[in-house]
């Protein structure tokens, strides 16, 4: 799985563990519904500014975020 | 800080702590030395595929990349 894939997997594990839709996250980070579905479906190559906004809207840190997420 | 001079920073750190010129690092993960030195000096808006080209050239996980990355 490339980089991207496997950030798009982490994103929505932690957002189900918050038990939000992605609707609902979207509104939250006030990011665009369909480029965060794309995000996590892990078709975008997303910069560090929108990286550390989901981090923010996920309540963890960018270390948490990518620990170990190459080994999944 | 934001987040773009804080990725900036550590991976100023980090080259370092190689010793290798951001020449010659930009060179071992062609990457452009002017584009490299942009993200170092904490100008570019970075995605994640370039950022996982830098981790890579400095021998560390993403996670070890971002590890407390906020609290500097």
């Amino acid at each position: 799985m490339n980089i991207q894939t496997l950030f798009g997997k982490r994103v929505q594990k932690l957002r189900h563990e918050l038990g939000l839709s992605q609707e609902k996250f979207a509104l939250l980070i006030e990011m665009d519904r369909t480029y965060f579905a794309s995000v996590e479906a892990g078709r975008r190559n997303i910069s560090i500014c929108n990286i550390e906004k989901i981090a923010r809207g996920l309540n963890v840190s960018l270390g948490d975020l990518f620990k170990d997420i190459e080994k999944e």
